[in-house]
């Protein structure tokens, strides 16, 4: 690690530039006295409402509505679903005393809100006039993780966003799950993170689901994360036996509604932008991600005349803001190469160095975070200058992101070419014969999973299962996974 | 009840009007089963928003930085501080099961967070360098209230915003208070809530804090509600037998920070408008808390061609929206009654009528809410008659709200006034003893409450204590209170 690298390499040792960017940067303190959850300090903040302000207005654009349900649901609702407790029953933080007094029922905190929010539904519904209804919150959830927690990557509470919808028939329901793909891409794109879009395997899916199709992206060191899941629920939370959500249809007929849900992890979006852009300098945010886009520095020398530095970068603040850029000018006491480590360090994309020469020759030295690459720019070509590069820079971090990833993804045939590749990290690609025992054993033997097969793309196997060599059924990409 | 008004008069039967309102504009549903939770509806979650947003840019404009802690905290934590502790232990909701197994140690839902966050404050503080350090957080907190619930006004989940600040020194954490209380000033000039801003009795301070002071707004069945506390915590959290928060002070010296806490309680800050400004056809919100501030209604008949009037409705729409107002355009296919009828029960401050006169002769219907009054503007002073509008209504708002508080303040000099005026709604003023003796002797035979003395004006008292007629120490307000 060089003087001038704050961090060591990400893909060498990605497990301490981890932990250390959390801490240099200021991002998350995990010293916080209850295992498994931390404390989310400004610097993550910002990046945390950047990612739910994003994810929140594509929501309200397809027509989705805020809500906000109890953290705290009764036993007895999560029990109705017998798939869904058996999957939750043991993950769950659970109250039983409150005020001094013991509680008639236990409560658990909400590891996920079905059974919080189909109660109401069911009173909420009453004919097809009330749907489609769509609804979302943000929200912390808690699940008691046995596995080994890492802050933003895997925790005992965590936030995310989570939406709710109700339609009258199955076409309904499944366009939704595309739609909710779509704001995933859409929102991922915004933050230049490169992903594989999935249907988890049968065995595999959200406790209640038919259906649950999933965003993987891969981190630096080969291991993917899971950051949005869409699950198609059809009607088996609201059956009679379950929720008993049913509505009058345009026939007049009792039906049960059709559902599904949906849920982008913030901390993991946050965490992914983080580890896939970060370098050994800090931070490196996407122009949507950054809180501040442009840091404007002025670069005085104490006992020289600052005035026209200080009026040329307020100049510039305000235009750029006009312009509706996030912008912050750094004039506090710091000397400009302190300023320079701090701002690296923060990823904010572009930074604008002024000082004696650039008010003399009417220029502005720009610098981009993500290359560490300066220019001179005229002050007449400014504006037009930074909103090429915004572009520049989002298509080059797309760019780059997509490649990386896509380098990770490895075909094999076989099982000696598995235990090859799994030798180094990544995504591999291979036939699948699609049981149960079989993804099993690949996960007790090697720790890899079977993570499902693109819905993207349609792709046939032609090979028997790589695995356990009897005939295949598709063909699934297969990591390690957080 | 008119058959033209959907709900009763607020000041003669307020119980029902509140529970009523509530429901009707579909805000919140207390049919969720655990007692005392509710679920926010879309309609207050607009509500909620607009709230929020306000106070945290008023936080982050004093140079506040957002932070976010876990909903958990371990019990040695709360018990570090004693009165602390004597004050929450019977209103925690206390988790001792995690994942199937009994914990360590058990955890309580956050009543309010000072001791989640100061524990943090103490490894994150080293030097005056890193003081004032001022952050806040947008959380729920809960509480098991024995007293009787209402939804938004007493919940054993509520929403507010809580900030944390640190100083050096005592001069500047008094001054910190004196910006909180400015803070929630400017807040309810912008939602037009009237307020007594007082210094709480010695015995009704928060558990552990050296001062406390609160906004008490006046409810139409004239009980009062805190809105707003901000504390003066001294060194009695940060001293070495509680967090330990000390810092290398400019000459060197280790010593104890000074600290505040502010907490503006946004659930109760949406009861306030709701309760304050609606009337029988339903809420009537501020300008800066509507969501919809101008709604625009296209006045069509079945047959005619309404191609102008829509047209004409969005031009409007689009014009408003560039001049940075919230506008919706309701083109859905209820008819102009029953859209009249939902936006007033909503609330929005201007409706906009479109018709065919309208369109013919280039002008506009405007609708008043608060007044439920019309007038016609010609579509050129449109956009400068909604400017003046938006003023007048706030200021109309702003002062009925207050005259109306202001004509229930009544000043008394004895027990017998104090049990006439008693039988009347509202806020009682008088010479007081100090002495908790007393304070609590009224409150356990009459149910009223010593709330304090004002902060904003210095009250001198000329009379014997109202209740004791010992020697009176100052004037207090005195009220029933949620």
């Amino acid at each position: 690690m060089s003087k001038n690298h704050p961090l060591v390499d990400k893909f060498e040792e990605f497990s301490t530039w981890y932990t250390d960017i959390l801490q240099k940067a200021e991002l998350v303190d995990w010293r916080y006295n209850v295992k498994g959850m931390v404390v989310y300090r400004p610097n993550i903040m910002y990046l945390i409402r950047r990612i739910t302000s994003v994810l929140e207005n594509l929501l309200i654009d397809s027509k989705h509505v805020p809500v906000l349900f109890p953290a705290v649901i009764p036993i007895s609702n999560l029990s109705k679903e017998s798939e869904h407790i058996k999957g939750f029953e043991n993950e769950v933080f659970k109250i039983s005393e409150a005020g001094g007094e013991k509680l008639r029922e236990q409560l658990v905190l909400r590891p996920t809100s079905e059974t919080a929010i189909y109660p109401m539904y069911s009173l909420w519904i009453r004919s097809w006039k009330n749907l489609p209804m769509k609804m979302f919150q943000v929200v912390s959830v808690y699940r008691h993780e046995t596995s080994a927690t890492r802050p933003l990557l895997r925790g005992r509470e965590f936030l995310w966003i989570e939406s709710h919808d109700v339609f009258e028939d199955e076409i309904a329901a499944r366009n939704q799950v595309k739609e909710d793909l779509d704001i995933s891409k859409k929102a991922f794109l915004d933050f230049c993170i490169p992903f594989l879009m999935l249907e988890r395997e049968p065995h595999d899916r959200f406790f209640g689901a038919e259906n649950s199709y999933a965003f993987d992206t891969l981190l630096p060191d080969g291991r993917v994360l899971q950051i949005a899941t869409t699950h198609y629920l059809g009607q088996k939370f609201s059956n009679e036996k379950v929720f008993d959500i049913n509505f009058l249809d345009r026939s007049g007929k009792h039906r049960f509604v059709y559902q599904t849900c949906f849920g982008p992890g913030v901390s993991r979006i946050a965490a992914s932008i983080i580890a896939i852009h970060g370098d050994s300098f800090g931070l490196i945010l996407p122009f949507e991600a950054a809180n501040i886009q442009i840091v404007i520095i002025p670069i005085t020398k104490s006992g020289e005349d600052s005035t026209r530095i200080i009026k040329k970068s307020i100049e510039i603040r305000d235009k750029l803001i006009e312009k509706n850029y996030r912008v912050k000018f750094d004039n506090s006491s710091d000397t400009p190469g302190q300023k320079y480590f701090t701002w690296e360090l923060l990823g904010s994309p572009l930074r604008l160095e002024i000082g004696k020469k650039e008010v003399e020759d009417d220029f502005v030295t720009i610098f981009r975070r993500d290359k560490r690459f300066r220019e001179k720019i005229q002050d007449l070509d400014l504006e037009k200058r930074i909103n090429e590069l915004k572009n520049e820079i989002s298509n080059e971090m797309y760019y780059n992101g997509w490649t990386w990833f896509n380098s990770h993804i490895v075909s094999i045939s076989n099982k000696e070419m598995f235990m090859k590749q799994s030798l180094d990290s990544g995504i591999m690609r291979a036939s699948f014969c699609g049981r149960r025992e079989c993804a099993e054993e690949i996960k007790e033997k090697t720790g890899f999973e079977v993570r499902g097969k693109r819905i993207d793309i349609s792709e046939e196997p032609s090979e028997r299962c790589f695995w356990c060599e009897n005939e295949s059924k598709r063909i699934v990409y297969i990591a390690k996974a957080y």
